[in-house]
């Protein structure tokens, strides 16, 4: 049978950040990086950004040895988008030191002809008006489309992201981003605003506290891996969410009858935990210069150990 | 069988909240208020604590009809300990008012002689000092002792609590406590850090984000209940503590061989969460005015059914 793609579209950048482990002044980030290279474990995938003339073969060599089409990574002169922060001490939160667009500011997104059937699809967080060109040069209506978005896209450009969010199927977003968007405090009544606004399912991430997935009436909460160290939080929303769709598309599960199959979508959100915690141990993508999916599967496991009674 | 008896110690008081969903001038609470009660729908309570000539028949009826023994409740001339707060808009914060500590301040627990064979022991937050002297009335050694404290005997008696610290089975905290107790951010290590002050198990509680378990190298995590409505939080810390004990005792679950059953503390830590999810939706002690133990059995199928995957 042949593996069902996943076309993924989102930044491509360098990142600087300081945690109480460490401070990294330029590390390879950016969310369609992480998205990518954590789906790729559980599906082909194919990718679509935008990198400057900094971005070098060494730096590619994260999507090498893996199956990642990187025939959609665009190069043009100029500087690769960065991102500076600093986290808190106890890295729940963090600040925005710098962000420099770069070459991400004409970023227009071209679909490989290749790409252009993929059944399954993740929207990275970038701009509202190119996720949905991305999903404009689709051929065909995907079998599911995942995507992320951030507080300044919801303050900024409620309108694309609202003509935007009736054509998808999930929205994985964080607890904060959920608030904003549904101008909800309780997590339960937001995620029923959201679905009111497209997406049939909607997963909230809360960071170090897990995530907690809603569709129609259906609740599903899986908490936060218990880790023993955090090194570098950076890109473990992007690894969830690359985990979680990486894994429906490695199944081919697809929504039937207008419904995404639930049983499903708890093992995804596991995965996407998986990949998440697995994320956070290294700065930066380190961790997964390293990881096997035996590794993966040992945590999963875990996952199950941890929450049942 | 006789049913084991489960003695709570802690504070009767009145309260005075704000959160958005409304404001309280005067309901009753207090940490062994809230435990008692919720322990009361698993094994006989017998309530240690003081009150002023404020508090009234109508307040003393929340005990009236439950499995509660009252004779440890003492009452002296003056008013009863008093606490006032205001919620943040999201609920997971809240500002002290006003603390009055009025009867509390000269309280001395006397253990009816009734209650001096107590097998399960709860010490809800009070000065640590006077937790070690309920201890040291009992006759024999109890099966399970459990503990609260907070911040305020952290930084204020270190010592006692240290020292108390060496004869509890199970300490029961809140994160920011974990935190401060241990000296470290990551929970992982607090947690282990805390046993190797002496108690065997430690349940980190976090609000509506769930509860942590950690007995040795074993590790349950339970979401919190995705509620549709926060009325007050105030209290649901408590009643956590209240239906995790509670739930043992019924059990008559003990420690065997220095060790204390996992399986059973993963249940206690779910029956923790339902009584303390049950405690968010109205304000103060009321959820508990009609909350049957139907209620309880279904809300804990609902907390397997949002975690299983």
């Amino acid at each position: 049978m042949r593996k069902i793609s996943l076309l993924v579209v989102g930044t491509v950048a360098f990142d600087a950040v300081e945690t109480p482990h460490g401070k990294v002044a330029r590390m390879l980030g950016g969310a369609a990086t992480y998205a990518a290279v954590a789906a790729s474990y559980f599906a082909p995938v194919r990718l679509v950004a935008v990198v400057g003339d900094d971005f070098t073969a060494r730096d590619h060599s994260i999507f090498r040895g893996r199956p990642i089409d990187t025939q959609g990574l665009e190069r043009v002169p100029g500087r690769s988008f960065f991102w500076s922060g600093k986290y808190t001490p106890d890295m729940n939160d963090r600040t925005t030191l710098d962000t420099q667009l770069n070459v991400l500011a004409e970023f227009d997104p071209k679909l490989p002809e290749a790409y252009r059937d993929s059944p399954f699809v993740f929207l990275g967080n970038i701009q509202p008006s190119l996720q949905h060109r991305v999903l404009r040069q689709l051929r065909r209506k995907p079998r599911l489309v995942a995507m992320d978005t951030m507080n300044y896209w919801i303050e900024g450009a409620l309108s694309d992201l609202r003509a935007l969010l009736r054509q998808v199927h999930v929205l994985v977003i964080n607890d904060a981003e959920a608030r904003q968007l549904s101008g909800r405090h309780n997590l339960v009544q937001a995620a029923a605003r959201i679905q009111a606004m497209g997406p049939k399912a909607v997963v909230i991430k809360r960071g170090e506290h897990g995530a907690t997935l809603f569709r129609g009436h259906q609740v599903f909460s899986a908490p936060g891996m218990p880790l023993h160290h955090v090194c570098d939080p950076t890109g473990a929303g992007d690894s969830f969410a690359g985990g979680f769709i990486g894994y429906l598309a490695g199944q081919g599960l697809t929504p039937s009858n207008g419904h995404l199959d639930i049983a499903a979508l708890r093992r995804a959100v596991i995965y996407g935990s998986v990949m998440g915690s697995f994320c956070c141990e290294k700065f930066g993508v380190d961790r997964f210069r390293t990881l096997t999916r035996e590794e993966i599967e040992a945590r999963y496991r875990e996952f199950q150990d941890c929450t049942e009674f």
